[in-house]
């Protein structure tokens, strides 16, 4: 039997290869714009920065592809970008860069071992931007309203951006204490994992899927009660930013970032499009000010986010968007009889270096076959070649559109091809 | 201590990245020209695919990255990417298509776990074509042509295409049991993997690096010695092709691909650029009429080529060879004092959502660090917002090439900005 794709994977097909080019096209021209440089890290990584990043949470515990290289090496195909993007900015010590904040984007393929589901892979590919060395509030407004331009310039209408605080580490250590307390008194009715969060990190207890029905739930303690007057004053200069750049949001008080790093600003963008599932989560990202140091690095703060461009085709899928161009050929080159053959692929080479999309019959067919694979590559010209033509130095040239057809020399034949329009 | 990059694998940084956009962009406009179409499959496969596609290779038996996930399946990084392109041709049941044959190219990243050596990492970047369906003589010099055009058009000279003929099976057949009858009587003389080879796979003793000395190699009989009328007639059309499209190329009949599924055309390009180094081969492609059949899918006739971006990229820099191009920014918003932090953010939204690319101040700093932000990011224009100028409604526009200065007002700031001139 034939070898299958792993499960859990997708081939990207080239009739699909347009919509993801045109996507990711379209948020490089975006960085570009924001003043965003690409970087492009490795598949794999040492396990350990994983484990650095993100200790406790689900991804790192259980959904990991890590292995044993033939070295002995612990390495794991990386889950998300940014673990990877700080370690290369330590490595390289970009913080000695004299343009600061060093602002940068990734665009390429990440893995979970999750269940397959609805635009759920264990390959899928994440695009994302990371600002390290600002602690302006205008920073996270700029990430923030890159994120909804990438999806608004591909047409899409509806988003909905949802907001919250995490406050800082000051705010967040009165919280912590506030939730185990809250918690501990009944935390033997909650699942095995919060019952290890509880002492580890009890800010995931209140993402967790098991327990989210429990009573205990709705009357935590929220963040905000916990602000002291800078995380306040910082959400409220965030807010302000994105009031002034027309950025619609709602603040949600329950959406946390269950990471030890993550502080102030934590959003997500979702599609509120009708049928869109349940998943709506288009794009999370916020503030890491501690994965930096925790990294090995100077102390830096950090703001950004990531987006699956897999949930992005969905959400334009909802929506009835569809962004594939039409690719048509410039020339299509019939060759009749024996003699034809290498003067016309000749004529495809003459084409081809001056610049025109051509290409021809290479299965031997007969002329009638061959103007039918021109006309399902949509041909906008075929240039037809017999061995009498050859003779008189003449090709047949036709418009495919309007039908016209000329004879021009094979001998001066680009220079004529061009005066017919591309 | 700070994790590090794994060994054997390189960060792309945003001030290298510029080559990789310009190689990896003319590559997929010359495919566009020779009409191949993009097609992206997963970075592992299940191990067996690539166990079927080369079982006595160095590759499979000593470089694969292998792994169990999470559901004990095997899977393999790829360590190359025709296998998982006839994977999917396969399970797409591509044959099926209308268009034949069917013209695909691919480019990302491969795993091999060898010695890291200059120009040769682990992780490596690998563009390659694959035409399906199609025995006709033409589609090899087409293939070979593109290969070319790739190398040429990023400005190399110093290139030798070097092609040999492996013949058809029947011819590969009479062969390899001529190679047998050659090494068998001191075959003990070879090293462990080559006495391995003898029955296996006598061609790849020919490739062995730690044999390559020994007297019986010369001596081997080449190929061509056994050549029917159909091989003989099948190279020669290949090499009149390339001579009427001015292809210059070399015969070698030492060239020679080991994989049972290879046939005919074999062919590498190399740089002969000075002080290129040993490896010099930058490309390696040939003819595969055996391998759809092999992994499970209808007869099927396959051509086509790899190569690793990293060796073209060593290539370039070996013949003093710049692709970069210069980055600058269209706008700096230069803010200053509180009152036009918010303003200038609205001026860099707007400027941003005509197109233009713009940045501004993230650290707090003082007009003259801020100017001197704007001329390291070679900024074209500079616009300068006080908080006089936003109770006039002004904003100072500085061109930074010529030094001229205007004043704009901020109502109506993108459409005079326009009028400046990108």
């Amino acid at each position: 039997m034939a070898i299958q794709i792993p499960r859990g994977t997708q081939d990207i097909l080239p009739s699909q290869v347009g919509t993801w080019e045109l996507i990711e096209n379209k948020a490089k021209e975006i960085c570009h714009k924001y003043q965003y440089k690409e970087i492009r890290t490795p598949i794999f990584e040492h396990t350990e920065l994983f484990h650095k990043s993100g200790e406790t949470t689900d991804i790192v515990q259980k959904e990991m592809y890590s292995f044993k290289d033939r070295g002995d090496r612990d390495l794991t195909l990386r889950p998300e970008g940014t673990p990877a993007v700080v370690r290369s900015y330590v490595e390289n010590k970009m913080y000695g860069d004299p343009n600061q904040p060093v602002k940068l984007f990734y665009n390429g393929p990440m893995f979970r071992y999750e269940r397959p589901q609805a635009g759920r892979y264990r390959q899928f590919v994440q695009f994302g931007v990371e600002a390290l060395g600002s602690q302006d509030p205008a920073i996270d407004a700029e990430v923030i309203s890159l994120a909804m331009e990438v999806y608004q310039s591909l047409g899409l209408k509806h988003l909905k951006l949802v907001i919250n605080s995490l406050g800082d580490k000051e705010s967040r250590i009165a919280h912590r204490e506030a939730l185990i307390k809250h918690f501990k008194p009944r935390i033997h009715e909650f699942c095995a994992d919060c019952q290890n969060r509880l002492e580890k990190n009890p800010l995931r207890i209140l993402d967790c899927k098991k327990d989210r029905d429990h009573e205990l739930m709705k009357s935590a303690p929220p963040i905000f009660e916990f602000f002291n007057e800078e995380s306040k004053q910082y959400f409220d200069q965030v807010l302000a930013y994105l009031d002034a750049l027309g950025i619609a949001y709602e603040v949600d008080p329950t959406l946390v970032r269950g990471l030890d790093y993550y502080n102030h600003t934590a959003f997500e963008i979702m599609s509120n499009a009708e049928g869109f599932g349940a998943i709506t989560t288009l794009c999370g990202g916020g503030r890491y000010n501690g994965l930096v140091q925790e990294m090995g690095g100077p102390e830096t703060p950090g703001m950004g986010f990531a987006l699956s461009i897999e949930r992005l085709i969905a959400a334009l899928d909802a929506e009835g968007i569809t962004l594939q161009t039409e690719a048509k050929v410039d020339c299509y080159v019939v060759a009749l009889g024996d003699e034809a053959k290498i003067p016309a692929m000749v004529l495809l080479q003459q084409l081809r270096k001056a610049g025109y999309s051509a290409d021809k019959d290479y299965l031997d067919r007969k002329m009638k076959a061959q103007l039918k694979a021109a006309d399902r590559m949509k041909a906008k010209f075929v240039a037809i070649l017999g061995e009498d033509e050859i003779k008189m130095n003449k090709v047949v040239v036709k418009n495919m559109e309007n039908g016209e057809q000329v004879e021009l020399s094979i001998s001066n034949f680009i220079s004529e091809f061009e005066r017919l329009g591309r």
